[in-house]
């Protein structure tokens, strides 16, 4: 099993901060937990860390890190010399809001990786307590209310590259694959846990590095996707793709853009891995081309867009449907 | 078929106008529409009509009045004959915010009655404007939600009395009913459509004359309703009975008390009566006391606490569970 | 109001009654109640009748005949009087297995509709003896459990002519109404009761008179529906359309074909029309293009298949993704 | 982290195997993958191994044993050798249908646990093949289709020795804990995974050892627990408890007693901890007395009742309401 135990926290960038957090706080239903610079650090009611979601003004959408935290101090030495060794270390950082040291590196791909370990726990002001103590803060019943952060897909322009490395560096389990008829490989699902699905490399169909495809965010019912596909239809979300049941992982799912051009996924679903010699699930070609788990045909822009957006898809947001008040 | 078409609001009293409005507004999610005088009006996202809840301050909890609509001006004339003719009617008023002319009657248990006709339909401003044309407002994602009053429980020293009243005067028609084992009725469930309750009269444990049991408000779901129980606890809402399905009707419950003391119900599910000669179910006092339709015993103050509060009940909402922050 | 209470049962047509039969008995749950001649009378768990769906076998696909319940026999002697003065009447039958005497007529495309009044209630035999009194039957979970037939909807080459006929003739109010660019009407929701549609009219996009677009059964929450979806997908129902929610109506919708060919719909939700005076909502051509509820683009064949088929339209099934197992 | 994986199977004993075998096969939907002696093996639609659950005829109702799957060939001779020094070890037996060699010991309690790794992956005949290939078997759509064995509930005289026995011997992690204002251990929720719980100690009120509590089998959504309420009232299950929350692990459940007189729960829901540092959250003595997540008060008999049945609850069964039609 894997030294490292979860996704901490990403750090996300956006051109419109304040459309940006008002979307995070208002329509997804996240809590400010603290301000820096031009930074806001949000958290689901779920998060048991003071954040989950670090978002930052910039002149261009995307991800700026994913941070990953160890099982221990001696578990986080030890990623560290793997990354080191294979080239990809970029040195160590003395920590941020929430958190102390970390270690910088990038995949093969060019993503920024923050590996981590010591953390602060959230701890809820007056008016946050929960009611069950098992539970870090009180749910908060604004907008979607999502719970934590679940996933991270990102885009890929060597699927298999960032793949091997999540798998040997990082010690991810690997559950699918989708294999071209060519042999190259167009997305693969890795996690750390029994989770279906924590970690997501697709291919960049313009071959661009380092770009985010979509972060996920968790709620604990297919109800509340349902749910939040009413939220974002009256809150003028451009929704990319309606709630329905993926054929991969089997998550259910609502993806719409956050307003900074971020792909953002309300989820829930998916199967548990407790199969320890689980052979990973592998899709052809014609197996992913026949779209989701009920029929649902994907979408054009899902296999193409990401974030920074590149020359030609700057309208891609702006094409998608919004269907606020008319 | 009866002339009357629906409930169209209910005004409540509260001797806490702050802490009710609170609830109605951050609990269940309702909206402020107009402030007049000492009272408050509220509707649900789903309410057609200005309001459905006139929440006044008062001395004591329990219902003013509970208004019915009428489909047509001759509709109303024609029941404002047999209500008087019966000996229970009240005069005619003026009308109230929202709606004009209603005439004032008394069921036999005192309970005060409003037919009206004439209506305000509700014209949602700026940022509430619905995306879908065939809602009145926007889903507003705050607290449970709650979409439209959907029913009143009324006590009643007499069930049989007010039980024939609202068939003959009023033109409801019953589809269940209580009957004990000493031949006395101990619950009507009525309706004027195909819903299988919209108003329900059920004995007075007390004796005590024009009481109410509860208010219940409706979502389209239950997992909304098991949403709503988490919102209550964390939210300190005494909880009288954990989400459910009653046997009698089918309907899924969620009880609590708000706090000015009346029991609030949110609620959703029930069937649909599309026989014209539907026999209305008969339980009897054993069936009834096998509990809900899952085995769920029914809470004592259940069958006993109303509004206004008779003395000897004074402690029963502070005696039911409160889980909020410890 | 109406003189009739509500659409009592169908006679759906097969040219592959087993495969049918299979279909609606393990796919979709339902029970066989009797079997005459030809036909098998099927019923769900909650229809009051002794079934909702006569399937015959036939050469072809479609709808033989709807059959309207009215309210009492003379509601029945008045509307019998009421299409006969329209000149659409066709003659009264003896009745058929499970009801009294019907008064059979076409509506304006050329729908058979039969009117009667007497009928059978279900009579539910040891082993399908429900535990709740206000239930006919017991609930069975088999395949997608639907509860009982929920609406029709009628392809029509006239559809202001086949909605004015239900209004008129037949007492139905219009909830929603499509009217195009060019002032014809593409489709109408009628109802008789709250419902938010009973039966619907579409326009026949080849201009063929007396087609069927789809039958819906209902299940009570959305969870079911999708689980529908799950029980199509393995047993090779070919699904139209993933589930999703109309912006019409606001239904929660799955459509997949039978084995012979009609198009069937597993359906929730929707709203109730407590208003009186209530105002038809009119979509533009425009507002209509806009694909579903939550932005799912509506699929060609869902405006144009319909049964019996039509040349050229022999394929479309065929062509329907199947996902069962490969 | 641990060397074992998760359990893999349990053998649960009935006096009455007919009966038994009916209730896991017509009321969870299970299906039976295979017959030997006295023993009837079923699994779920989700089991990835060919059973869960071994039924075998017995004289008393119970629990035979526990297996625990281990993570390689090496992380089961490493537990193997941890059980032996502790003095708890059996031997080692050649394994059953679908599994190999496995080691046999008890926790301090007297409670018989299989430890093994070589298994059979199920291999679905014609039939029973997915639509999905990411799921071992198709979605049978029969009684409360559970997907999958979840947990295992065991009481104990002595919590805190069997509960230090998990951690240490077996390598299981403590989530949460009820400690009595004296002091002793009343329950310990374990896991191997991110899972709330996986393996539970509840004190033994009588004091015996070796006896279990309840058998725990998994669906995907709250609204099949809810189903299942419904299947169970209909099959004629006594329903101990209702479908609600727990406060501990914030499980959803539903509990019933199968004929042979073991309990049962269906089960959703709780929480993930990915947090490596988690602290056991621990319940005192009066938030235990509390009741569940929202004020549901725990029935006696949870607190009481196990199997095999001690004398004096011979009728706990039989006392539990049924609801079947009457």
């Amino acid at each position: 099993m894997s030294d490292l135990a979860h996704i901490g926290h990403v750090e996300l960038l956006t051109p419109k901060p304040e459309e940006s957090l008002a979307f995070f706080r208002d329509v997804l239903g996240m809590e400010e937990e603290a301000h820096e610079g031009q930074s806001v650090f949000l958290r689901g009611w779920g998060d048991y860390q003071r954040y989950s979601l670090k978002l930052t003004e910039s002149d261009r959408a995307g991800l700026e890190h994913t941070a990953l935290r160890a099982w221990s101090p001696e578990a986080l030495e030890r990623r560290v010399a793997e990354v080191e060794a294979a080239g990809l270390g970029l040195g160590w950082i003395d920590g941020d809001l929430g958190h102390g040291p970390a270690y910088r590196c990038a995949d093969p791909d060019g993503h920024v990786l923050e590996l981590y370990y010591d953390t602060e726990r959230y701890s809820p002001p007056e008016g946050l307590r929960p009611a069950l103590k098992n539970q870090p803060q009180r749910y908060l019943p604004r907008g979607a209310a999502v719970k934590r952060l679940d996933h991270v897909n990102l885009l890929a322009a060597d699927v298999a590259a960032a793949r091997q490395f999540a798998q040997q560096q990082l010690g991810y389990r690997l559950y699918e694959q989708v294999i071209l008829d060519d042999g190259t490989e167009a997305g693969a699902w890795l996690s750390l846990t029994i989770a279906a699905h924590e970690l997501i490399y697709v291919r960049d169909a313009y071959g661009v590095r380092g770009r985010l495809h979509h972060l996920a965010f968790w709620v604990d019912t297919r109800e509340e996707v349902l749910r939040a596909a009413d939220v974002f239809v009256d809150a003028y979300v451009p929704i990319e793709a309606a709630p329905s049941k993926h054929a991969v992982a089997q998550g259910f799912f609502l993806y719409g853009f956050e307003p900074g051009g971020n792909r953002i996924e309300v989820t829930t679903g998916g199967y548990f891995v407790y199969d320890p010699d689980y052979e990973p699930v592998v899709w052809s070609e014609s197996e992913r081309a026949r779209g989701q788990a009920w029929g649902v045909e994907t979408v054009h822009s899902f296999h193409t867009y990401g974030t920074p957006v590149v020359p030609g898809d700057e309208e891609v947001v702006a094409r998608t449907p919004v269907y606020g008040p008319s």
